[in-house]
């Protein structure tokens, strides 16, 4: 049970985690704490929170546990304005979708809360943003992982599983490393190549015709280009080490395909696309689908 | 007005276009051609044929409109089985998702018909596929290529562009090299794209795990790697010079993306994703929108 939660960024992900644990009956009072007056207004009317602040220092007094949910850039600022101004009991986690950066910056800027703090990732849409898109349910059947360090005591991080399981979500561990890694395999990589497909098309001086016989299948392969360029420039840089592997590797395998059509090779090239095929297939009807 | 049309192929792209000519009124009497018993069976009882036959000599025979519409690779079969049938008046189309090859393979193989035959390529989704799946409106609104050739009757070309457009498909023409180069960039690069991302998370020793974490994200960028293995092999091998063009231009681009990473060059990374975001919110936006 959480007495007085914070929330750092109520938008989608912050709003949402807000409402699905006061929904759960498992939240007293919520404090909402962002920099656009108007956004936590939104989120004061459709009650999101109780009670609104721009002040970081503020809005985490007293707070039994913080959640922040920024995007990455801004998390040592936040960090460093909260210093001061935590409980020394408070319990703090965070959203943001690498997980090394979040270890090395709690260490570095707040070492002596660094202890409470369960660094997390929900992975959960982002399409949609600010408060007014807040669900309770976004974490329903949603996968959560959270990467506590050697240094994160056992007993936080149970809390913090334990919180996100009454939200509906699927809790994982595993350390910042690893979590790194898988993400930059199977969401940085395909973000990265989305945006250079439609770089591409669009630096073409024959873009307008292009653009004009694209079909469904661009439209569906790019959706992922309409995301928020400032979030993935700075997930580029934050996660720099495992997607440069992930792009190198990928280079590699495009080489090998490369070979085959260049080469005729019916069969590798019938066997490439089968095994893919099956293994999308396969993940469709899976354990864990998208 | 076709008195008596024939389709070769009756599948969803087959089937609907015979719909949708019957719909407008356009045609009296239909022979639907295939391999598949069952699915001429389906064709006749949804009232999508008049008439079944699994001989392409037979089901040819008086037609005025022959549309074809199979696998690449079964165009030349097809194309020897006519020759000798086709009445000296017909007009043959089809809807290959590549023209150059099928201009090479009419020229060689049907050359005394190749003046009447109007190289087309409806852009219609192929994620359902049979007779089952054939409706009369699938072409409203899609687009629709034809390229015809310096040979090609500029009548018959009318002709077919007319019955398209009665269909409610908006129709281009341009050369045949000139749609594969197009469709190289905006369909048959993404393709290759895909089904190498799935390949790889595929040939990881950790699939289990990736697949496990991947999201709705990535299941959107790989929609399209659940395409048809043999219809992609065949695309690959008849494009293939425009699609290792497109291939080594996108390598290229990638190397590009991948400096400003290495480099950590914010402004130019958030630049680079800022112009494909825009560029894809203009083309969503615009005249010609998937």
């Amino acid at each position: 049970m959480v007495r007085r939660l914070a929330v750092i960024g109520v938008g989608l992900i912050g709003g949402s985690f807000a409402m699905a644990l006061r929904n759960a009956g498992l939240v007293e009072h919520v404090t909402g704490i962002g920099r656009s007056r108007e956004n936590l207004d939104s989120a004061s009317k459709l009650g999101v929170i109780d009670r609104a602040t721009t002040s970081v220092a503020e809005g985490v007094q007293h707070a039994d546990l913080i959640f922040i949910a920024v995007p990455t850039r801004q998390l040592p600022p936040v960090l460093l304005a909260m210093d001061s101004f935590v409980s020394p009991e408070a319990l703090i986690t965070d959203a943001g979708s690498t997980k090394q950066d979040v270890v090395a910056e709690v260490n570095k800027l707040i070492p002596r809360h660094a202890h409470r703090f369960v660094p997390g990732h929900p992975i959960a849409g982002a399409e949609r943003s600010g408060a007014a898109a807040a669900t309770a349910n976004l974490y329903q059947g949603k996968r959560v992982v959270l990467t506590p360090t050697a240094n994160t005591d056992s007993s936080a991080t149970q809390v913090i599983e334990d919180l996100w399981r009454a939200c509906g979500a699927q809790v994982s561990r595993m350390s910042a490393d690893r979590h790194d890694g898988i993400f930059a395999a199977v969401s940085h990589l395909p973000h990265a190549l989305a945006y250079a497909l439609v770089h591409r098309v669009a630096s073409s001086a024959e873009r307008e015709v292009l653009f004009s016989f694209a079909a469904s299948g661009f439209r569906d392969f790019t959706r992922i280009a309409s995301s928020s360029p400032e979030m993935w420039r700075d997930i580029c840089l934050t996660n720099q080490a495992a997607l440069l592997r992930e792009l190198d590797g990928f280079r590699d395998d495009m080489a090998r395909l490369r070979t085959l059509i260049a080469a005729g090779e019916e069969k590798g090239l019938e066997s490439f696309f089968g095994t893919a095929r099956e293994a999308r297939e396969n993940w469709l009807a899976s354990k864990y689908p998208p």
